[in-house]
């Protein structure tokens, strides 16, 4: 397969690499740090993203000339990377682009990745596309800049929690010291993925922790955000992520769950566990699912409703 | 060095292992990673602390013997480790069992360690002592077990901030990735020392953050903590730790400062910064000391004088 790469890069004379929609630190920083090592080959390059960059990735477009993908733009192309992305239809409207290119090359680490590239190397025991990308530029002997080492850190801290999650291995941990070597902007990396919380965020979870009261003999912590809440801080659905794993951060809680209302009158469940109970079930019996310590549904209940059935069902569950 | 402290350890029966006052993880570590391994060696180990192990590390407790050190207690000691402690008068009361065992080895990575021991090891350039306490570890060819691999991983993780902070070098990373293959108990590290917020603080930190608005354009975010509201939710002074790192990674926000009222009326004050800014020079002026990035002072004024007084300081660092 890594020759069939190879070949296929050497081949190639244009070449696209795109990810998932709602971008994270994987999805831009593998499709940047496989592209800057082809740039520096002097392929004809274009990192395509199909969605807003966040804000706290922004960083990574400085250095890397990332493209809105629009239908068509896929024609050209000779080599059509896909990366981080577990499913097709997570690319979203740019799923066209499978069509356009004449080869797909699609390297990813999701479980059940139904393998939709002519090429594919989807590995689920690493921690995150960037290292795996790693692996390749590695075994081909691609040329690695300062800008490839920095996207390709910034996946492998974002996926691991900064090594904290389960995926580090001990060849993530080497992976991270080999890219440390070779020159990453690390105190950026931090200070725009980890250490730039939203004001506005950090003042509605002052309000919702301020209050919170453990339940369950203090092994769940549920936190309820209406939209007018939202509202009142002038926040959308997309925000409050950090509340989660907030609240499951506090001594003897188990598991935290934040329900949001949308703006449909349903509700939004995220949950997390530390490690005695299993999340994933409950949220696949909502519809949803997840690893897990991280799973979430969406449901056509109203807060309250959703409050009052997830409270029966976690009681069943911490039996 | 490397092969006297062999000689040394080969020679005693006896020996006891201590580290400062005010156990961290990387005290804790060293003493338990470095003990273990002479433990498996056969020698008859002591593994002392001088004060009372935080909540967040107890579960290293139970996989290590330590043992509340009292006068006298190193007498029939061979030889005696000191390690993580930057200074002689840091072992507090326990400073006597510098002059009880025969031979002392002072293995440290503090700056300015004045060198106390008949045998000195102080790298400065080094993470953790626990890192330090690998190298050793390894040149030695000491064996290593379950507990002291776990052990020496919580001091290099809980000293770098899961990799995060600069001292992190790609030798940290690798020395990490060595212990992980060795086996470490990462869970049960994280769960304890970064994943077990205290309820108390977590309401007190929102009630703070709720009604934060940082100054001087956004770039400082100054929090004070009066002993009336601490006692309201039955905290004291050492309690709120997070409050400062936490307002820090603010968007926008350089330098956050957190003030504590003393029972004595005075003020503890912290100050913390990304890199824009240096703070250490500003708490030096105050009669404190620290790093670069983070610092300290505790000034006899009440919260209201000492605000008024930062905020005159900090507009001048700002400039």
């Amino acid at each position: 397969m890594i020759s069939k790469i190879k070949e296929e890069i050497e081949r190639a004379k244009t070449i696209a690499l795109i990810s998932h929609k709602s971008p994270d630190g994987d999805s831009l920083g593998s499709v940047a740090g496989l592209g800057q090592a082809l740039m520096e080959m002097g392929k004809e390059v274009t990192l395509f993203v199909n969605d807003k960059i966040p804000e706290k990735y922004e960083f990574l477009a400085e250095k890397n000339p990332y493209v809105l993908y629009k239908k068509g733009m896929g024609k050209n192309m000779d080599l059509l990377f896909v990366l981080d992305c577990g499913q097709a239809s997570r690319l979203d409207y740019s799923e066209e682009i499978l069509n356009e290119a004449k080869t797909v090359i699609n390297m990813d680490h999701h479980m059940k990745n139904p393998n939709f590239g002519h090429i594919n190397w989807v590995d689920t025991d690493i921690s995150s596309t960037c290292e795996l990308v790693l692996e390749l530029i590695n075994k081909l002997k691609l040329p690695l800049n300062y800008a490839g080492t920095t996207a390709l850190y910034t996946g492998i801290v974002t996926d691991t929690g900064s090594f904290m999650y389960d995926n580090t291995a001990p060849k993530t941990l080497r992976a991270a010291a080999e890219l440390l070597e070779l020159g990453v902007d690390k105190d950026r990396i931090y200070r725009e993925a980890f250490q730039s919380r939203n004001i506005k965020e950090v003042k509605l979870l002052g309000e919702v922790v301020k209050d919170l009261t453990p339940l369950f003999d203090g092994r769940v912590a549920l936190s309820s955000l209406s939209q007018e809440k939202l509202k009142a801080y002038d926040l959308d659905i997309q925000a409050m992520d950090e509340l989660i794993d907030f609240t499951r951060d506090i001594a003897g809680v188990e598991i935290s769950v934040v329900l949001k209302e949308m703006e449909n009158g349903g509700t939004k469940i995220g949950f997390r566990s530390k490690n005695a109970y299993r999340v994933d079930s409950l949220a696949r019996s909502l519809g949803g699912g997840g690893h897990e310590k991280a799973a979430g549904a969406t449901v056509k209940m109203n807060l309250a409703e959703t409050e009052a059935m997830l409270i029966k069902a976690l009681e069943e569950l911490l039996q």
